[in-house]
């Protein structure tokens, strides 16, 4: 293991890289994480160096505190009802702002690890709901509230809805009910469920294995999913046939082919 | 609360109104609650008045007897074969309102809570699938017997299908097996399965809780739901985005957000 | 029960009537039953037949030896990098002709039921996930492990991610591990997990099941599953009101009502 390098791109969100994985950690714990212009802005920006930088392979995404993320900051958001438009630019800017970070999750090269310790509410539980895989301690719990103060949980329901069943999606988001780990599990929002404290320690086991496959191969895999879910079956083959012909066609399959037929360990180049 | 008003709007179906939770009771016990034209017709009507029913928060599905539904009224069908067209125009226009009553449901600007004991078969197993939330008795079972004789459940099944993972559907389509009420519970056909006779209970329960919250809320967020979900990612942020800026201008949200900040009750105002 | 009949159509693939049910066993054991040239080309021939074949009512793919399918032939594949044009050719031509005959699995008029005992990995996994319905022993795995050599399982993931949650699959497609049959079951991968060395005989006990159903029936309601799904709900509704109303003037529809109402065994007719 290299030596850890712990930057503070802001002091709202810390990004700390080891092994080719960067653990991008929500630090507003005296806010409960929750997600502020400035925090939305952080992740944004962070997203958008980590899709350029080569040296990362793997993401996780992590918060300070005892609480994971409590969706949007309700101060912030109140506070512009004072403007002239009783804040119909703000929120329209704001709700933007934030769905387009959640779909550079998406659409990040890398693969996204949710490490989530205790509540991940709104649009804390769209940022569990938008990574690629996502582990959650034994006492995390997931929860769109929106319903209880007049507001429903709408863009959360965009990233919830493409995990879980229609039923287990909509129980969440008319009953807003606290759900355990267990049932999120059992609903597809999370894939893992470890010991209290843990969720860190296996997102990083999983996010090293994934650090070991070729970067450009994961890249290729991942955008190709997302893609061709929104296509029939018929396109969503022609689609992915091509994908992986290219994928064949590259360096990294050739050498990764070769090295299994030859029983050693794969070189991969960059992406 | 308040004094129940049992309404008999038919005699084939019941509403009882309580608490701003209307109940609707199938109510033709003696031949399984079939759908016969005069209960679709029946329910047509009624969800009608519930979507212009501002005093309803919540809709309960229920059933009389000890069969919730048994789908189809065979009798009727096969009486319309000695028509001159053989049924053709009897059977598209009966599949026709059932289709549109079943879409009522979904349509709905309340959210719609199935209780079931006993047994839902074919077009009363979509009935379940048709809302938004389903509660089950340890007893209540499941079926799509179409295949038995010789009629595939093909209406049922675009509620089915929008339900489960699609082996799941295929099996109840395939083999027409009962399903016990662990299983539809495994498959995300129902929320909650509880002890015998206590699904209409626990549906009140839910349903109480769910008019507890502001119902033009409920009613932008159960519509945005099911618009979202036939739309890309991209499209679905966009759209969901718009719906919650305007959410949050609503004066429910003003209210909900200001008495979650005072640490009072909120007062929702109609919708 | 008739005497079965062992016609190997090649020797890569047997197939085996009885009862109204072929089973199409994988024959490649000491080659892991990876999809060669040849074994793509028997399954697509094979099907093609059997599209055709009315005395055959339901499908079974099952394997020879402890392996159910390792995917692709890599010797096959690598051996095509020394082509003028690194492969891109073959690879296009093989892709191609395999993402077919996945869709001629789905497309076929005739229920197909994996049998899966062993590991199916890559392109067996995209078989078993193409099936109707599957049926795993306890010792089965699966697993798309591309990701290892490079080589993300793109087509694979086509029908992977058609059956299970997104996160599910994401997982299996990242990390490349092997999965249990319990949590294949879990993930709706398999509708049963049986006593190693039982799937077949479970998978027979289904097909028995589907083949005394009426073949039209089974053909009419399979490919409007497939068809509704890539529809949005309204147009669902239309279409498989459509082919209700064409079931019900089919005269299977008619037999089996009517002895279901006569309390007596239908007679089905062809398809």
């Amino acid at each position: 293991m290299t030596a850890h390098t712990a930057i503070e791109t802001e002091a709202v969100l810390l990004r700390q890289d080891a092994d080719a994985v960067a653990t991008l950690t929500l630090n507003r714990p005296a806010a409960r994480n929750s997600l502020s212009e400035a925090l939305i802005e952080a992740l944004t920006v962070e997203l958008d160096r980590l899709a350029e930088d080569k040296s990362i392979r793997a993401v996780i995404l992590a918060a300070n505190g005892p609480v994971f993320s409590a969706g949007h900051d309700l101060k912030e958001m109140t506070a512009h009802r004072a403007d002239a438009d009783r804040g119909r630019t703000y929120f329209t800017d704001v709700l933007g702002r934030c769905s387009a970070m959640m779909q550079r999750i998406v659409r990040l090269p890398q693969p996204v690890i949710g490490a989530v310790e205790g509540v991940a509410t709104a649009a804390g539980c769209q940022l569990v709901a938008s990574c690629d895989l996502a582990v959650a301690g034994a006492e995390a719990r997931f929860c769109t509230p929106g319903v209880h103060i007049g507001l429903f949980c709408s863009t959360p329901m965009v990233a919830l809805s493409r995990n879980l069943a229609r039923k287990h999606a909509m129980e969440m988001l008319l009953l807003g009910e606290m759900v355990r780990a267990d049932d999120a599990h059992r609903f597809g929002l999370v894939n893992r469920v470890v010991a209290a404290g843990e969720a860190l320690a296996e997102a990083r086991r999983m996010a090293l294995a994934i650090a070991s496959k070729s970067p450009l191969t994961l890249k290729t895999g991942k955008r190709a999913f997302y893609e061709q879910l929104e296509m029939g079956l018929s396109r969503a083959y022609d689609h992915a046939s091509q994908v992986m012909v290219e994928n064949m066609l590259a360096r990294d399959a050739e050498e990764g082919i070769g090295a299994f037929m030859e029983k050693r360990e794969p070189r991969w180049q960059g992406r």
